[in-house]
């Protein structure tokens, strides 16, 4: 199997490296090792991996961002965990750990980019969960989309109709909940970034970007605070490096 | 509103409550107090409180648990964060904090019930991961009993599809998962229990019910380990105290 790399700290420079280093540097030694050696083996797309990607890009902390192919991951499958990417191989273990969800909070952990105080980091996790309920809402238009056992035409009309319905209901009602949540701050919770930023800026992205049938573009130029976030997220020199790298 | 309260100190016992005060002294002070007046408000069943009860309970923390009716959530929902149950009120605050998972990440850690360590916290989150991605799968089935768009026959012919696919496929699949991650362990994640235990306990009872049509009430009896670890956490004297509890 042979897997597209990259190595991250090309893309986000010896500077960034050394600031997360130096503001978390308790996190560090509870790993045995002055910095984790990472891989994240995923799709060659966004999906459940992009919100672990953004934490590490935005901590500064370099990884082996594998890609697996279609084709590659039906060998694959069968040697996961279960059955599932991303898999996060540490420290050059065999054995790796599952999880997104898991993996995005462990990358917040070695980067301070989920707050220590369990109060604050409450915070992150309400967003988080947040972010999970629109998700949620929105995955029976995604799951019929690959189901094989409904006929092209009655598929569509189905996915039509619910997609719809999001755009009319769910939808708006979770931006508002983020919108007001932004409030004055230049994050979701507060005037630091969180792994809640990082997870929410993959939804911005997802339901911003077109790709899926009946769900407008322009879904969010409504909400002008979630807007000037997600702007800001991916202006951030990590992020911006990463998203424009040429394919 | 009349709410149904218990002060949970009578039920942990003053023993339990000083070793949970005794060995993660650390993470108090940062809530700014020795103890944090904590009330968890929530419909007067399992459902998504029920991980942060036990995880309560489980760290010797009292707290205020509030138990609301159908008849007052009428009046009380559009008075929720986001229409929602359950919330949390952190030293008599009146603006609550939602999001059960987030909830439970937050009584994790200020019990101990999460580890330091971000490996061992990103085993244990995986664990949580694993859990969610099990109650995805019977989520289908459960949303659409609440369907008043389908007839009767209709929608029970539907269930039944759905859980016996769910009973011949998916639900064996995650049960061997969790049963080999048990493995020679006591817990999920090793010797002590965590956040994760709370969770899956509240999974092996729901689905060892019999309460969900169609899900054989003995699914869980082919798992040796899961049986084993589902007695362990029902015998914990704190567990055990709030499951005997008179009505």
């Amino acid at each position: 199997m042979s897997a597209v790399n990259f190595a991250l700290g090309a893309l986000a420079g010896a500077a960034a490296t050394a600031v997360a280093a130096d503001a978390y540097p308790s996190m560090m030694p509870t790993l045995g090792l002055n910095r984790p050696q990472i891989e994240l083996k995923y799709f060659d797309f966004a999906g459940a991996a992009e919100k672990v990607r953004f934490t590490l890009l935005m901590g500064g902390v370099s990884f082996k961002d594998t890609r697996v192919s279609f084709k590659e991951w039906a060998e694959l499958k069968p040697t996961t965990k279960y059955g599932q990417l991303p898999e996060m191989y540490l420290n050059g273990e065999t054995k790796p750990y599952a999880q997104s969800g898991a993996m995005l909070r462990f990358a917040g952990a070695i980067t301070g980019l989920v707050p220590k105080d369990p109060i604050k980091a409450l915070s992150v996790d309400e967003a988080i969960g947040l972010d999970e309920d629109l998700r949620r809402e929105m995955r029976p238009s995604i799951v019929i989309s690959y189901d094989q056992t409904i006929k092209p035409k009655e598929k569509a009309r189905k996915i039509k109709e619910l997609r719809e319905k999001l755009v009319a209901d769910q939808i708006p009602k979770f931006l508002s909940h983020f919108e007001q949540m932004l409030g004055n701050s230049d994050y979701l919770c507060g005037s630091s970034p969180t792994i809640a930023d990082a997870q929410f800026l993959v939804t911005c992205r997802w339901l911003g970007s077109g790709v899926l049938d009946h769900i407008p573009a322009d879904i969010m130029s409504k909400y002008p605070k979630i807007t000037a976030f997600r702007e800001r997220m991916e202006t951030t020199p990590e992020i911006a490096a990463y998203l424009n790298k040429p394919k």
